[in-house]
């Protein structure tokens, strides 16, 4: 909130580039009653459950306000901060409505789709604020509908502002949040978690502060979970609202809003726009200092985290919400410096879950996507029901084409004049292409003095995990193996191991070694006549972009690669290779030399050709070795295999 | 076959105990096309695939009849039979129909429920025979509805023999076998799979021995599978046979039906009912010796040895289906001496599979139920759904009472009289029961000289696997932790182990330690202060008959106790400790000291009351060591107990 008006603030800003990976952020905390096997409490818990019980647990929690962006490029970036700030632990994140930017829309700069975005891209808890006036009836459900159908369950309520200078009521119409809280009740029952906001100094067009009080508890009556605060500049104004709603019969959760003070200008129009007004004793430090960024953002750090001591030191706060501004530096330096901000480097699953309720029992992937999350969550978006415990086969309906390889949330964070440098300006031969991948698992620079930090397949640096393999894989690279997809063999490390590690402490995780690549038909001709030698150890399934499928698996049946024995409960079995999902990667995974690489270049150019070929004429191969606890023999194979090439 | 009265020879001879474990005896062979991660094809295929399978793959079988017992002491014999008999592999039994004994009805004597007894409890591939002469259609259609509901997939239509002495036409009713299979075909589509009698030398009945060829081409082109034939003396017979039918067009399978000759009287019998001649050198050789039941018996096994030896040879015979007169001695040296008597000690999961095609995607079960698979199929026999790949929990349905410990199939193969032997004609005090636990445990005689063989809670002497832990096992039970129940830890053992492995070749077990056993109130009490100390590696549940219940397992969820990894497959949980399960195991558990012991003595004695005093008093107790690369820790926790009680 602040206000609906405040994404006047530049979104480009500060985007601090940690290049972390996008793991789904939510916490890993055991739940003490669970209804599946699966492995996160927060996947089933709405809310307000999860607002409660880390009220119950005494573990202080935030969340993250942001607003939509106004171009798709800044987008990109937003999504990208998501992930990034999204690993620091937020309890959920909020965006904002901007009636003026058709919020409802499909528009990628909509709020719906920022929201969308956020929950099954992202995996976030995600509130999407909505505001009543100056709109239909009709338009305000079907916004709603299409929220619920996106997997949105929490909805902030605001009145939004007037049109005109001047506020009229609207006979029939929705004049009040409270209205819209009443609509929400009654048209979706008890779905959606429901926000309001609290104005810890009286809303600006308020009669009074009491007053403004009596509508604050009207709109928590009309059905209400949680009230999130305005800003506010000293903490004796959160308490002495607090204690107000308290007397009036309010005993909701009551968020604070907080804002750190990020530059003179943005904070001057945010107050003018919100008609507070700044304490003498901010002022008195700011203006002198009023054209030094960095100095002020330092003072509104510390003011920050000062206020927010106060705050959950009295212990009747349990959460802080903050305005962002859609900046990650001062915030993300707040919690650091409070302690609330938690990097867990565990992860619940192996790969990033998406927040979308009809996923909450997934835990079953295909490998093939380990590098690209948003695009299995994107082809797989209309399936009704999600593999749990087992992949299956049959009964796995279809994946969705990819087609829209520039939707913003499956863009390339890099412009292309940044992939021209890294995957080479010009190429001249199949082996200029496999030293874009060599330098990619080296993470040395190309000859032309750039590091490949992302592939079309994988658009973030090497995997810790993938590191472990990586002299083998420099090797092998180098010589035409193109590989794109890797895990080395795990025989029981523990589930708290900080590289191959996940799922709750006490447990023992497994994996099959497991190696995907593009290569030549000469290697792959070769390779099959080695692969006779590990029969009945290695599986093997090999295609070509025609859909020539080679392949010793047993029909249909999925190979388990990775799993979890945990304390008191089921077996997890995260990720397989699947025969039937392997043949629609294969379409994605060949598409995307052309749609990510040739098409950097002039149609007709060598550099285009020799990417069409590569496309044309090389083979996607997986390779798994099923003897997890022997030393790993896919390296064995690939050697043998060159060896017989010789 | 044979003759639908040939089941006036005695059930009651020749019970070979060799006391095997009753596993479920279906091969283990992989399929190289399965629609779920379930290991064995056999449970997916029907009987003329099986069959068809195994003539693609030049894999010999055979088949074994028999008839329904007399009386319910028979019976309880016969199943044991099937257990021991079906460890040899057979590809299917049949149960005959015997029209005087009420066939079709619930007795444990009749047809259907044996029947149902070897496809259910037995977990063998079972054909029912049936005849339709003197039975109106609706008699005959409420038998196969009945059939079908028990999960009996395959059915023998016969014609039966005539009431009187001539054979009579009745109008609109079901005069010959093709009638019947029409009539099953009509009202049942493709759901049985339907095996007709063939006559190598003719029907007796028949005008001429072409005519009854063109009978039995009626009934196969009425919609059978497969044709088994009345018992024949010399394998020219039928190799004629066979090329007479295939001239006339009958191409399905033709199985010869072989009759071990056992003895003097039961061939003069067999033969007067057959109608059958019996060749002049066969009648010399037995004259001089029919009082030598055994020199019969080792003639009997030569002929047909030799006789199948001729048929397997021909390349025209792919399995041979022995008339076994419900002995087991004969038939089972010739399956032996054939080299076609399978006896795999290979397991497709830990617990012997039921042949129900509602259960054939089971894969998971309650570790409790481990020595007793009868009664728990007997409690889920209602259940419309079986877990498989998970055992979940809010979903699965109730457990059904057990009450009917006397039903034949699930009761104790030893008498009252050496049950008391065993368990003691007279107990002193709870030390004399810790006894009786210890000599079963150890094999070695009582204080009177018995063994013990088996106890309420397993039917079958000590388990290899359970031998592992002999040791401490003894040490533990004289000191009155009496264990039901218990596995060793496996950290990765090859899939075939022949003490622990299962599932297909070039696999890996797992299991984490668990043991389960009835105590005082006073150990627990000491028990419980040690788990504090094993509190996050062991799970564990305590009961008591009230349903007091002490556990510090996360509410409802299962904990996976055996696993297994193959190549190119989903992981395997086959047995899981479930929370919910142990409730419903429980009532069971406590029931058998009563039901099993307790009654043995006559009220108010001292011994029954001894039983009584531990079934109301004790605890019944199961713990898991959750860390199972680790050295197993439970003997540890009970040997903290006993020194914290010191």
């Amino acid at each position: 909130m602040v206000n609906e008006t405040q994404h006047t603030c530049s979104a480009s800003s500060s985007s601090k580039s940690d290049g972390g990976s996008s793991s789904g952020s939510e916490s890993s905390k055991d739940s003490s009653r669970c209804s599946t096997p699966v492995l996160d409490a927060d996947r089933h818990e709405r809310l307000r459950e999860k607002m409660r019980r880390r009220q119950d647990s005494g573990d202080k929690w935030f969340s993250l306000e942001f607003f939509p962006p106004r171009t798709a490029n800044a987008a990109v970036n937003l999504i990208s901060r998501f992930d990034r700030m999204g690993a620091g632990g937020p309890l959920f994140i909020d965006v904002t409505w901007h009636p003026a930017g058709d919020p409802g829309s499909d528009k990628e700069t909509s709020s719906m789709i920022i929201a969308n975005t956020a929950v099954n891209y992202c995996g976030l808890e995600t509130i999407l604020h909505m505001t009543c006036c100056n709109q239909t009836r009709d338009d305000i459900t079907r916004h709603l509908q299409k929220a619920k159908r996106l997997g949105l369950k929490n909805i902030m309520a605001l009145r939004g502002d007037p049109v005109g200078e001047e506020w009229e009521e609207e006979v029939d119409g929705f004049n009040y949040a409270a209205d819209l809280v009443k609509h929400i009740r009654n048209e979706f029952d008890d779905y959606f978690d429901i926000c309001v906001a609290g104005y810890p100094t009286g809303h600006p067009e308020a009669e009074s502060y009491e007053e403004d009080l009596k509508y604050l508890k009207e709109k928590v009556f009309a059905g209400a979970d949680f009230i999130i605060t305005q800003l506010f500049f000293r903490s004796e104004t959160f308490f002495k609202f607090m204690k107000d709603c308290q007397a009036i019969g309010i005993t909701c959760p009551i968020i604070p809003g907080i804002f750190p003070i990020q530059g003179y200008h943005s904070l001057r129009q945010l107050v003018k726009l919100s008609k507070l007004e700044v304490p003498q004793e901010i002022k008195d430090v700011i203006e002198p200092i009023k054209d030094n960024d960095a100095a002020i953002r330092n003072y509104g750090v510390e003011l920050a985290v000062s206020m927010c001591r106060e705050l959950l030191d009295s212990g009747m706060v349990h959460g802080l919400h903050f305005y962002t501004l859609n900046r990650e530096v001062a915030t993300t330096e707040v919690l650091k410096r409070l302690g609330i901000w938690k990097e867990d480097p565990r992860r619940p699953l192996p790969w990033a879950v998406s927040a979308h309720p009809k996923r909450r029992v997934e835990d079953v992937r295909p490998i093939f996507w380990a590098s690209r999350p948003k695009s299995y969550i994107y082809r797989t978006q209309e399936w009704d029901d999600f593999p749990n415990g087992r992949w299956g086969n049959s009964s796995s309906p279809a994946f969705g084409e990819l087609k829209d390889y520039y939707l913003f949330y499956l863009k390339s964070k890099s412009p292309r004049e940044e992939l021209l440098k890294m995957w080479g300006e010009e190429l001249t031969c199949e082996e200029s292409v496999f030293e874009v991948f060599t330098s990619y698992i080296t993470g040395e620079p190309n000859k032309n003095g750039y590091k490949v930090t992302c592939m079309p397949w994988n658009d973030d640096p090497l995997a810790t995990e993938t590191n472990l393999l990586k002299e083998q894989l420099e090797k092998v690279n180098r010589r035409g193996i193109l590989t794109i997809n890797s895990q080395p063999n795990i025989n029981g490390k523990p589930s708290t191991d900080p590289i191959v590690g996940w799922g709750p402490s006490g447990g023992y995780v497994f994996q099959k070694a497991y190696l995907e690549f593009f290569t030549s038909s000469e290697i792959v001709t070769a390779l099959l006549k080695v692969l006779k030698k590990y029969e009945s150890r290695v599986n093997y399934h090999i295609v070509n972009v025609k859909g020539q499928n080679i392949t010793n698996a047993p029909d249909l049946q999925p190979n388990a690669v990775t799993w979890g024995i945990f304390p008191g409960r089921e077996i997890i079995q995260p990720t397989v290779v699947d025969p039937v999902s392997f043949l629609s990667w294969k379409d994605e995974a060949f598409a995307l030399w052309i749609e990510q690489w040739a098409k950097l270049y002039e149609e007709e150019s060598p550099s285009r050709m020799i990417i069409q070929y590569i496309h044309d004429n090389y083979y996607l191969v997986n390779l798994v070795d099923n003897d997890f606890p022997l030393e790993n023999c896919l390296w064995q194979v690939v050697d043998d295999t060159f060896e017989l090439l010789n």
